[in-house]
């Protein structure tokens, strides 16, 4: 797959998971996996998916603007959109990066950032 | 330097000449760097630093908040901040990453992501 391919169907997949039911974001992160959300830092699969878990909403309506870049190991994939969480009208900006890094013929999420971008 | 002190070293570094004079950002890019910019790319040192010298602003004030990992290779940094240019009170959210991978004990930016958040 060419490295398009993989950032858009990595992302596509990241985020029907996210936005359905996120236990299932067990699938996605690793052992090795570290997240930093909203300037806190989640190391490994299970921190990292409790966290996401307990986050108290459910239903998110995204937009998004998707870059990718090839890295020396794998893809870094760059995202900037709005979300809107559970019906509210107003939706908030955020930025996201996700480092997939190749092993053995896989791409294994193992750096992930989220920040909303607040007023 | 612990990951800490090179990711804050590196961010102040860098915004220190993007906001003061770009054209000194040759300083930074390698000729294998790649900038990803509102979604359109700049492969290498001379490409990116034409296309951020040409860019129609002097002044910046910049407010962040920086997040940072370790990757198998190097360090990755995640900024969601304000940008306020040439003395415009309305200040613009934006987003940006740099990949840093430690080259015979230097970091390399090798992979930079920019967008502004816009409404």
């Amino acid at each position: 797959m060419e490295p398009q391919q993989v950032a858009q169907a990595f992302t596509q997949h990241f985020y029907n998971i996210f936005d359905s039911d996120r236990r299932n974001l067990e699938q996605i992160y690793r052992p090795e996996s570290v997240l930093s959300w909203e300037g806190k830092v989640y190391q490994g699969k299970d921190a990292i998916v409790k966290h996401l878990v307990n986050l108290p909403f459910k239903n998110i309506v995204r937009k998004i603007d998707m870059d990718f870049q090839p890295t020396l190991n794998g893809i870094m994939i760059f995202i900037v959109g709005t979300l809107a969480i559970d019906g509210e009208a107003k939706a908030l900006k955020y930025a996201q990066t996700f480092n997939l890094v190749l092993h053995q013929g896989q791409y294994l999420l193992l750096n992930d950032f989220f920040r909303l971008a607040l007023e």
